[in-house]
């Protein structure tokens, strides 16, 4: 007994790119994006296939269908178009082509002149059995053609035109005989996002910071009032840390010490008071209405509002009046606060996500995000995802993105690398990186091959910060301007999407609390802070020009083209970007080391440039406003970090120049 | 409404290896392999993890466990030993330990001399929970402990000293909470073959050509005489081209005459006539009982005889009359001949495996292989598998070995690289490879880490044959036997599984049918041979010698350590093999050029030879019976073709000598 399936299937289907883990998650794309599906599709013999790309949006019952190519060794090559922000399906299908097979070999016996008539009878047979699944019109054409192969008194010309036609293969092309076919096991995901998931640029502000006058707690008003210096410096999403009443009891004091004083306004992160929970403002920032104000202004302005999702409570939360079922309790009747021992968070109770009742807990979460979204936010920055259920992300976020397929998701999970790769497999749109922490020329090199150029640039969009509230780095610790500079250029060319924590960042703010932790000095997190904007030494010029060049720049939009060049100079690092067709080509310089200038030779790959080796081309230093002529790989660049540390070229070819002339 | 499984099983299993296309397709192994597994074992949160590896034979119906162990960086290793020929299943399962957190963090708090009181509580908590599920007297014992760690009676000092002993923990890992336990969504297979399939030495010889005196067709008997020979060869497999009846109609001649004269004995692989078909023998070879005989005969000298499984047919074969459905038939009423357009081969029928009557088909294939596995045969060899279905050898295959778990199957698939590797995946114990065409260094090189250091090296044996009846290569072909020596010690050594196409192999056949194809002149396809095996330039001493090397020296065993050296000359390879713990080392080098003395500097990783760089080092070339003190990895080597073209030296560390003073 042979308890398989039908035994003449006889098509392999195997090595599908992309496809994550066996097509257990999707992988992604933005809107307009051409999805290219590659397969090794074969068969036993040497018959000729057919391969097909099946696609759909994920609510459309019909496929589209799109034939597929042979590249070379088996592999094979389809593509389509994703147009709108949801999900889409795609699969493949492939069978061995009798009919094709035939005119094949037809041709070989033909040029060797064999004799051929039984060979043209098998053609009329195949021509015959596909019109009885035709229209009567194609059926009549067909039975003419076997007709035509079957006579004795048609040339073997005539009959070889026929065999050539194209007519004849386009008909039998559409009545292919399907019997046999083999679909791919799996439908594969592609989860395709609005342009802002693969470009944005980022501003943290802490709203109670930005009053105008000193000690006074800001205002959403005060807020407003910053939009056009954050327009200025050129970011479109403003990121505020959570608005949320804040906790008393337990409350932290300056440099979290552990009894706050009378007017220590807490961390906004102590989520929740009798004033409400997350679903509620700090009264002290304004009101609802306020808050969708300042987005409406900021829209004006083209930047967004992102909000923080930081799911845990105060002990004030009302839910642990409310859902004291969500919290782990101790023998003492106390709840359990957070802790890594020997550390203590008791201004902070962890939702318990072990509990019971989780179903409600899930919902109830949920709840908040879509409260939000109803406000009009629709990026969400997500704080320490990787302490909660990685089921749980999934299905939040899988329940709100197929609602509203425009909401992004950043994920601030500064953890170990398979978690976090997890956690953008489970469908958060950007994430937090390494790159925090990742100075020298290796270690960014390995770092961003591994980001850019193996599987995980399938599903993980790095979002990059050199600086955070919580992580003042080694690299910026006690440093002077132009390792802020360095960062400033390495962030926003390497990373599509990156983002900085203000203004200490463009104020340079470089004091840390001790040598053991990464604190700021005075952390903004425990105070209420009054930052000199207008300070002559701010980089606001700087990340203003940067972030115009990255706008007026496609090839800095993504990260999926990014090629490091060699250079002579382990102080040196270069690399490029550029868009599929080379229209917009960067390269960059950067000198990591920011007391000293440094020079070297460059070693381009000129192939990545999009450049040839018989002619000359211009790279024009966007940065500094100068050009050069250069011509062949080899190139002398030098950078004074106490000028510029980088340059940030734009590549145009000789060629393009002459086009250019009359 | 949450449609997912429990919300609280928190843990991810992924990039488990061994695993082949998502565990579509078996690993293989031998009898005695420690199966090593290893996953990415991780949950959110710090929590501690339990995880285990689980395994079985096929027909066990009981799960072994074994423990596995964390790395670094959320990878987890276990292991486990196959003791017989068959399948076995292996799964994982991992589950967070609330206890262990908590003993882990007690550590910690204790160390910083934090209060512990209410944590004590907790753990008793833990302690009389588990205590639940467990057997009276452990009940007592845990009560007991719980008691303990309530108490205020007891003393900090002695509640660390319970928290910190075995018996707790012994007793806790015993009744570990796995409610929330994660299994690994998939159970693997491993296929455990006998040491055979992975260390084997091959000689095909025709036995129609065996006979004593020239002109007269060999018979089973003739063969029976040759054993000797080949077993002082050191060959352990011999391989018979089809023993079966040969077609009359359309038999090709001398040469692949289309024509065959009266006396042409045809081509064994032109399979059936009115004799017979694949169950018979050729008459003038003798009976099955002279087979069975010689099968017998050859086991006492340690050979093992392996067919060949040729599906096709000669136009005279039975099936051809009692099964036309199997075949495909013409307009003209006639079957069709095999044919590669405008190639023909009218002596062979081939099978129509997209018959509807293919079930009959394969049961009736099924039945062939059954059929010889009764006269005796444990090998078989597999003409051009890649010309009939995957699914069908799979079948077949699976079928066979879980009856006889200690059949083998050779691949005879010289096609596209991912139908070579789809038939092992699908089951095929053993594959012919590319090394036939490989001759550069670079080239060995490229194909050898392909085939020991992917994924291939899980589910692909190389079998290596310099030369077969199909195949005198370009190297071979009019060259020297030199060229021969080269291409011997390279099969031997690189592949653990090899064979030659004797007796022209080791008289170094040389002369091509022309220059297009890779036929040999008078081919032994198509005519009966008489070889002069006492010929004094015969290889066969070289050959025994090499074989013997490859039995006393376990590191030749195998091909999974095989590493490449550099060498500061092209024509110079230098490559090594031991086994794990370095008792076995070989290393080896061979001059590729057979024209000329070649020289050069090894550049030896003596990691890989088990070696450390304070002590020199003893190498004993095998093959030349020499012995040279060697220190570091740079080393002089010069080899000439014209007395010897490789070293194959036994690598043995100055402290082994040392030991072995007195």
């Amino acid at each position: 007994m042979i308890e398989r399936g039908d035994g003449r299937k006889r098509i392999v289907i195997e090595g599908v790119t992309p496809e994550i883990d066996g097509g257990r998650f999707p992988v992604k794309r933005i809107v307009g994006d051409q999805v290219i599906v590659e397969a090794d599709i074969f068969a036993d013999g040497h018959e000729v296939l057919v391969s097909l790309l099946l696609y759909r949006k994920e609510d459309d019952p019909n496929w589209t269908i799109t034939p597929m190519e042979l590249l070379f060794n088996d592999r094979w090559r389809g593509s389509f178009v994703v147009t709108e922000p949801g999900q889409y399906r795609y699969t493949l299908t492939a069978w061995v082509d009798q009919f094709k097979t035939w005119r094949q070999d037809m041709l070989k016996k033909i040029k060797a002149k064999q004799d051929v008539c039984v060979d043209f009878m098998i053609g009329a047979q195949f021509i015959e059995e596909a019109s009885q699944d035709a229209t009567e019109r194609d059926a009549v054409n067909m039975q003419k053609w076997a007709a035509s192969l079957r006579s004795d008194q048609i040339s073997l010309s005539a009959k070889k035109k026929l065999l050539l036609s194209k007519r004849l293969m386009a008909t039998m092309n559409q009545y292919a005989d399907q019997r046999f076919a083999v679909s791919y096991t799996r439908e594969l995901i592609v989860v395709v996002d609005r342009k802002k998931a693969r470009f944005s640029t980022w501003y943290e502000v802490f709203p109670r910071s930005c009053a105008t006058d000193a000690g006074r707690h800001g205002t959403f008003g005060d807020c407003e009032r910053w939009l056009p210096y954050i327009s200025e410096m050129g970011f479109d999403v403003l990121y505020l840390p959570p608005i949320h009443p804040i906790g008393l009891t337990s409350r932290k004091g300056k440099n979290n010490a552990t009894v706050a004083k009378q007017d220590d306004p807490g961390t906004p992160w102590a989520i929740g008071s009798s004033e409400g929970g997350h679903k509620a403002v700090h009264p002290q920032l304004g009101t609802l209405a306020d808050f969708r104000r300042l987005i409406s202004w900021a829209n004006k302005y083209g930047i967004e509002v992102a909000i923080d999702l930081a799911f845990q409570c105060s002990p004030d939360h009302p839910y642990v009046r409310e859902h004291p079922e969500w919290f782990r309790w101790r023998p003492d009747g106390t709840v359990q606060y957070a802790e890594n021992p020997p550390k203590k968070y008791q201004d902070i109770y962890p939702i318990d996500f072990q509990t019971e009742h989780w179903p409600e807990l899930w919902e109830e979460l949920k709840s908040i995000v879509l409260f939000w979204i109803e406000q009009g936010v629709r990026i969400f920055r997500v704080d320490n995802p990787h302490t909660k259920p990685f089921e749980f992300w999934e299905w939040l976020i899988g329940k709100v993105k197929r609602e509203y397929p425009d909401v992004l998701f950043l994920s601030e999970a500064f953890t170990r690398p398979k978690i976090m790769y997890r956690l953008a497999k489970v469908g958060f749109s950007q994430s937090y990186t390494y790159f925090t922490w990742r100075n020298t020329k290796w270690e960014l090199n390995q770092y961003f091959i591994e980001l850019t150029e193996t599987k995980v640039r399938e599903f993980f969009r790095p979002n990059l910060w050199p600086n955070t509230p919580d992580i003042l780095s080694d690299y910026l610790r006690d440093s002077e301007k132009p390792a802020f500079m360095i960062r400033l250029v390495l962030a926003a060319t390497l990373g599509a999407n990156y983002g900085i924590y203000g203004p200490a960042f463009e104020l340079s703010e470089n004091r840390r609390k001790d040598t053991v932790s990464e604190e700021y000095l005075d952390s903004e997190k425990y105070e209420i802070k009054h930052w000199d904007i207008e300070r002559t030494d701010s980089l606001k010029h700087l990340i203003a020009r940067v972030n115009r060049i990255r706008r007026e720049n496609l090839a800095l939009q993504s990260d999926l083209s990014l090629h490091f060049h060699p250079v002579d100079n382990e102080q040196l690092i270069c690399y490029s970007k550029r868009t599929e067709n080379c229209s917009s080509v960067i390269l960059v310089v950067v000198n990591l080391d920011y007391r000293y200038k440094q020079s070297g030779w460059l070693d381009l790959s000129l192939k990545e440039l999009g450049l040839d080796t018989d002619h000359g081309y211009q790279v024009r230093d966007l940065l500094a406003d100068t050009a050069y002529q250069w011509r062949g790989s080899r190139n002398y660049v030098e950078l004074d970090p106490q000028k510029l540390p980088a340059h940030v070229f734009r590549v145009l070819p000789e060629a393009d120049k002459e086009k250019r002339l009359p």
